[in-house]
């Protein structure tokens, strides 16, 4: 099982293969325009965490650059979240609102390691 | 050929098949253990562009946590990058200082869009 741990923020207890999808985003300049956008990017996790096949998702956003990478079981768990209603919604909202550009890659993850700090 | 822009921070101009390296960090709580890391950080992208089959970086740094993107033609090139010793050598130093921990993905972009804004 994968589990998500508030001390080390990476998805862990994977297991190659399964697939990542990248979404990098460029935001708007305009605070205004961003109101909203964290509250919006908790609910989209809380509904992708729905998902069956969903492994779980990885968040850091900069000055002006977003990176959001989710995890699924199979091309399949993908496409469900792809077409889900609530984030066909929000992803409207954000090419209407939150983002000036972005681009999402779709990618089969081959091999993983992880290392952490002991104690 | 590919392309980084200051205007829309991710990488364009890519075409699948190719790799994406992702690696997600935990990056330690202790302020004083951050110093240098934004330049340890650009370091690290100016010598990966250097390496044959590079395509590009993406990055983006939240309280606590760190994702790095970067995109590569192939596995030879990926494993260039892997044992090149400078970045070997950082490595060692983020281990040492700046991460709590780390997992890293290697993965195969299948397919990948982009949208951008218009005007």
């Amino acid at each position: 099982m994968t589990s998500w741990s508030a001390e080390l923020p990476f998805v862990r207890g994977t297991t190659p293969p399964y697939y990542a999808a990248i979404l990098t985003t460029a935001l708007s300049t305009e605070p205004a325009d961003l109101v909203g956008y964290a509250e919006a990017a908790a609910e989209m996790a809380d509904l992708a965490a729905q998902i069956d096949g969903y492994l779980g998702m990885e968040f850091a956003r900069d000055e002006g650059c977003g990176i959001t990478v989710s995890y699924w079981r199979d091309l399949n768990a993908l496409r469900n979240w792809r077409d889900n209603l609530e984030h066909v919604a929000a992803q409207r909202q954000g090419r209407e609102r939150f983002y000036r550009g972005y681009r999402a890659r779709i990618s089969r993850v081959e091999r993983e390691y992880e290392w952490a700090r002991q104690g």
